[in-house]
């Protein structure tokens, strides 16, 4: 499907930092970009997130500042800056992080974070930035 | 599709630095993950790419070091270090860089660069690293 001048009238450069300046709270990925039927998401992590998984999605954790960790539940693997992990569908983890750190996310549209595991930190309609 | 054990085990953190060190050659992209039907690959520019668009598919670029240079027909952006620029499907667009910068691109499988415009600077079967 050909996009309209218009569209080609909103092709804008993305500044991660500034975009990750907007917003404080942990846990609540915010979308700054699509690609295809994928969204670009930036979520800032601190603390524990919940073991869960995505069915039928994979999942790309880029850090872009500090570090991430991720439990699998037959290891923990650190990501740090400039550091990026697939989580292919259907394998279990779980985010963490130390001190907060900024991670960059692409998934495809219509995943919901945590997965199958519905809680608290569930977010849906994410604002986009 | 579930995935099986075997595959949870290749989960990896891939360091972009260490995989940009194992190439020099402009304009010939490596992958270095998927996810679902896309690929994440890494490019190092300098010099002109050619005047391209994809007509389905629209192409991420984040610039990991240096600065990204990319004209449009009515104008020309500059995509610095932590920034991203999302090209809409159908845009025409030509990458250039002054000096060699180093690119994350994200695009769906088998989109050749590039595009619409085959020249000496076609890659196909991309190595994967």
């Amino acid at each position: 499907m050909p996009r309209t001048e218009t569209q080609e009238a909103m092709v804008n450069v993305v500044n991660l930092a500034e975009k990750f300046a907007l917003f404080g709270d942990h846990w609540s990925p915010r979308v700054v970009g699509t690609v295809d039927d994928y969204e670009v998401k930036l979520v800032k992590a601190e603390g524990e997130f919940v073991w869960h998984k995505h069915e039928d999605e994979d999942e790309l954790f880029l850090v872009v500042n500090g570090t991430l960790t991720i439990a699998f539940r037959d290891r923990t693997v650190a990501v740090g800056l400039g550091e990026m992990i697939i989580v292919p569908r259907g394998v279990e983890h779980r985010p963490s992080a130390d001190a907060e750190c900024e991670v960059l996310l692409l998934e495809r549209k219509g995943v919901v974070n945590p997965g199958d595991a519905e809680s608290d930190l569930t977010v849906r309609n994410l604002e986009r930035i």
